[in-house]
């Protein structure tokens, strides 16, 4: 049962006991982070890449989610010893099992995302109600056009007044009474998917509410059936895209709807002549404020005989600064620890989700100050600043002073700057999109898109999204299926680690065009760059934010259905996570499902111990809901996956240049 | 690290593999139990008591909550075999990853009890605008009564506008937007917990937001400290018992308040000349139309040649009915599996939690009919009614109907019916409590329960709460416990699937007064029935209702504190959960624990893996709430150990009787 994905298992414990001095080719193909892990095993640290190899061979129940914690009688796990050993000691078979953990994933991820969009609906209400004085409203048009989406009047209304109307309603899909369907939900949808998850009834009526629904739903002695719990559970997996949409929606409003930018990406944009600090995390509340902070004391930075403060992001806060201030991002999931390895980053200040809890030790090894921010999320040890919106600048002032501190207390023997770092063009919202097809189709922009497949100019569009999973080689299966999918022309857009990888290992240039687009692929984007007028080129994959900003993605394939008049089902869009890891991926994933999408995921999570939840989820939801999951961690095979997905999709839509004969023979689902 | 408590594991696996004639007699004391054990292994079928067997060794990581699979990286378990090896792959320490399991423990609980609420709360809005025609407000006094301590106006407003306000703040406890803690917390307890919550930032704003915060707190890459996870988790605890409060207000004003009641347990309350009906579960909203359904049907049922319909109860519907209605109880949580095994049991109707589902295949040897009905618990192949309160009555006669149709294919080589039945004198809610007292002293009826105390007549006094956990024989803690803490002049009271144990052994009748009670209690009890005029005797234990009723035991403990003019950690009042299993009675015993009560649990929960999450529980806990858990598997142990709790507060109240020297040199906490 168990598997060791990618390695074998007694590579890996020759790593964690011989300690070799070459690091072990297959953890990471990121040039960067291979030299910082050089540097780790030469000085005997200790990093997440040294602790998944100790956790090997790590537990099989686990592995395939048939070990059940659910009440204190257990744990109970699955085995074929006896009769009695098949299911637990409850009578909960494997996929009562497997359904409940799996459902309870979902639950946490889509409580991250929700505490996130929460979060920013307060911050815009108090920004409404005049009660914070660091934030305002940057986007107005945003602001209106997502009170219009949600059916709130704007006319003759001051935009305090409409923000105001937007953050309680926004609030409301967290809180009402009542059992009407979420507004985000319902009005950023199809009108087939309305329909399907109506007919379904798997709309939440709260986020909150299908969270803690799900919650019981999973307890002991609760839901035995195993389609109840995973139709349950993409409930839960809609509500956790309320909350995204929630939260990208509203920080646009907030802090500006991103726009094409030119920046950088890996660890050699950390320069050892400027007071590095990293914002680590995912909530842009806090890193808007350190960027202001840091500028603000670029002075006091000069007193301390550096050149300036360079602040530079790391994961989903790093990708939000990216996208709306053009920062320079340090690294993604899987490279958080080896940016302190580097000796120049005096402060690392981190906010909610994805914070290895081996940063605080690790920083302890080197100068860098650990800041932690959120009341639900401290570390022991750390340096922690309670960051509330109220006082926000000055706190973040505080936290700049830190690492200015820190800066002046670095160890000079323990510098090792990489070189490593790739130019990115990013900024690539929804409606940066859209200017940019605008550009050849004014009135329709999106068309231009489906124009592309129908014509068989390019052969879909596919979404990257997720993280880093150390259970496979850092990067390799995000830039080997993105550089497949090129070469077969699929238009490709990115979130999250999986952008992280792509930015960082050049595929967000047009430099990546020309090595690897195929000709109908590339002749769409020249076409569109010469008429973009955007002073710079074209990317080869588009950069689209960061784990929430998944609902810019997915309005642009919304968009696509509605310009080509099919549900979402038939629309030649695929999702890929080739590292999925954190809970909120298998909740990503869950609802792209429902929501009719197929789903590439690299990382099998805990559904192997299940024939039946596997089937359910490959092809049964399929059946109901045009969408399933392609569990492939072979990143070539996976490549073909994605492309027959789409060539099953573009076949259906009339277009025949890619599909090929066998798609005659196997109609046996409903779309 | 792994322990197999109260059993040798050479001897579960003798008894799973060479299935002996005679059942081990450490699987229960119950002798009804035993013999449908005797039962099931002479004709070879599976129990839970097989299953749980089956399942040794279980695995020690989880046993010791250090197996962390809240990442698609995992499952990362905590060894001491190297430096790698001590913490997880993101970094988590063994208090980090105990914390987090636990805090999910609680938050699952919490879900539970507060849907429960939830639901309770929508049926009375419903029938406060006259949207249902089967349920009805049974108790205006409570209706008004609860109005006003939750700050509702009551004047000249109609029960049906009460009502509707009164379930529109009941919804706002877990819905509202705004930061003000929940009105059912906040209106229920003392001025000091008051003080004590807000000072601590653990009051939360509403119950599912509380449930949704844990949540996110515990997902990857969020909290790593200890103490600040253990209290998010406090704060979900707490937002149990609003929802647990709700349930028990709400559903005394639709179905009535307990008043004190005669009935029976155990497995020989099933009659083989009747149609017999087991209802299982918690919510009194199915059960309670079950009972009047079966009411209705008499004559179909004797039409069958029964000589009519029994209802008996299974768990805390059980408890529900038997508080309400003097419906018979057929037995606590493990015996739900072998009430089937009579024979005689011909519907099994089911509504949410404790549910097995064992009992499904287990229904299928038989000729019992297994009936499920909530869209949140089904279980695969049952049959499966879509129970609403809008046709309730109509369903539930379908469902008795279904029972005599299994009447009559009962299969009579198959019957084993149980003579063991004990009588049972319950229905104690807060309210029957205070009329009891009032007999003695009617104007300030609960200084008689204080004034006993305080005169050294008895102990002080113990809840008994929670489940029945098959790691230690069933019901052997609790009768254990009961009849020490008897004997040393404790005042009991007992809830849930503790008050099942108590009732079958006959705990709950005068008989045991006689048997079991020290002088000081004895007397104590004689004098309140010889005032009480209740037409029966006063049982040993007081039965105050199902799970979520622990909430009746903590009013009285509240009206004790006020009564002695201190905070709850100073009364004498202590709970004990010997045979806690659901995650519910972890839930239970942490707001115990926050509320200032000295907490016994049975069977540790799963946090032997960390020190410091274990010291923080037993120990800081009590330095800052004043409550504490005291875990101890051993009966007699416990006893002493809780009677120690009890005196160490009777001498702090300034009596001495009980009270040994030792306590003058051990002051070292804050109470």
């Amino acid at each position: 049962m168990p598997r060791f994905r990618g390695i074998k298992v007694g590579e890996i414990r020759d790593q964690a006991t011989q300690r070799q001095k070459i690091v072990d080719p297959k953890r990471t193909v990121d040039p960067a982070c291979m030299e910082a892990l050089c540097v780790a095993q030469e000085t005997g640290t200790l990093t997440a890449f040294d602790r998944f190899a100790a956790q090997q061979p790590q537990c099989g129940f686990g592995l395939t989610g048939i070990c059940c914690r659910i009440c204190v009688q257990g744990p109970c796990r699955i085995t074929a010893k006896s009769d009695a050993n098949k299911k637990g000691v409850c009578g909960a078979s494997d996929y009562t099992i497997v359904g409940r953990n799996v459902a309870r994933m979902i639950a946490g991820g889509a409580a991250c995302h929700s505490e996130h969009g929460h979060h920013i609906a307060k911050t815009l209400l108090h920004i409404a109600e005049g009660k914070v004085k660091d934030y305002t409203i940057t986007d107005t048009a945003k602001l209106r056009a997502v009170a219009e989406t949600v059916g709130i009047d704007t006319t003759g209304r001051s935009d305090n007044e409409i923000a105001k109307s937007v953050a309680l309603a926004a609030l409301e899909d967290y809180h009402k009474v009542g059992d009407t369907p979420c507004t985000w939900l319902m009005s950023t949808i199809t009108p087939g998917r309305r329909a399907k998850f109506t007919h379904c009834d798997i709309a939440p009526s709260t986020i909150d509410r299908a969270i803690v629904q799900i919650m019981t739903q999973t307890a002991m002695g609760m839901d035995a059936d195993p389609v109840n719990i995973i139709f349950g559970a993409l409930r839960t997996a809609l509500a956790d895209y309320t909350g995204m949409h929630i939260a990208t929606d509203l920080s646009d409003i907030v802090f500006g709807t991103p726009r094409p930018v030119v920046t950088e990406a890996n660890l050699g944009v950390l320069d050892p002549e400027y007071v590095n600090i990293a914002t680590h995390g995912h909530n842009p509340t806090l890193s808007e404020m350190v960027v202001q902070a840091a500028r603000a004391l670029e002075p006091e930075a000069k007193r301390a005989q550096a050149k300036g403060i360079k602040v530079v992001g790391i994961c989903c806060t790093g990708n939000e600064l990216l996208m709306r201030k053009g920062v320079a991002l340090a690294g993604n999931q899987a490279t958080q620890e080896l940016a302190i390895m580097t000796g120049v980053l005096d402060a690392m200040i981190v906010d909610i989700q994805c914070i290895m809890p081996g940063l605080k030790p690790l920083s302890e090894c080197f100068h860098t100050r650990f800041i932690t921010t959120s009341e639900q999320a401290k570390i022991p040890a750390s340096y922690h600043f309670d960051f509330r919106e109220e006082n926000a600048l000055e706190i973040a002032k505080d936290m700049v002073r830190l690492a200015i501190e820190g800066y002046k207390s670095r160890d000079q023997s323990k510098i090792k700057v990489s070189k490593h770092k790739s130019r990115v063009v990013a900024g690539w919202s929804f409606e940066a999109m859209k200017d940019l097809f605008a550009g050849l189709n004014p009135d329709r922009p999106v068309k231009v898109l489906t124009d592309a497949i129908v014509e068989g100019k390019i052969r879909g569009v596919c979404l990257f999204a997720g993280c880093n999973n150390l259970r496979i080689p850092q990067d390799e299966s995000h830039l080997t299926i993105a550089k497949t999918l090129a070469a077969n022309d699929v238009f490709m857009l990115a979130t999250g680690c999986a952008a992280g990888a792509f930015a960082k290992a050049g595929l967000m240039s047009s430099a990546a065009v020309d090595a690897y687009a195929g000709e109908g692929l590339k002749s769409f984007l020249k076409d569109l760059e010469a008429k973009a007028d955007l002073g710079h080129e074209l990317p080869l994959i588009f950069h689209m934010g960061s784990c929430v900003d998944n609902v810019r993605a997915f309005d642009l394939c919304v968009a696509m259905a509605l310009e080509l008049g099919v549900d979402i089902p038939k629309v030649p869009f695929a999702a890929s996570a080739p590292e999925d890891m954190h809970e909120k991926a298998v909740s990503i994933g869950s609802w792209c499902v429902a929501m009719g999408l197929p789903v590439h995921v690299g990382v099998v999570p805990p559904i192997e111990g299940s024939e039946l939840i596997y089937g359910l989820v490959t092809q049964i939801a399929h059946d109901v809901y045009g969408g399933h999951f392609m569990f492939e961690q072979d990143p070539k095979r996976a490549a073909e996956l994605i492309i027959e997905a789409l060539d099953y999709r573009t076949w259906k839509l009339g277009v025949h240049r890619y599909a090929s004969k066998k798609y005659e023979t196997t109609l046996a689902v409903n779309w």
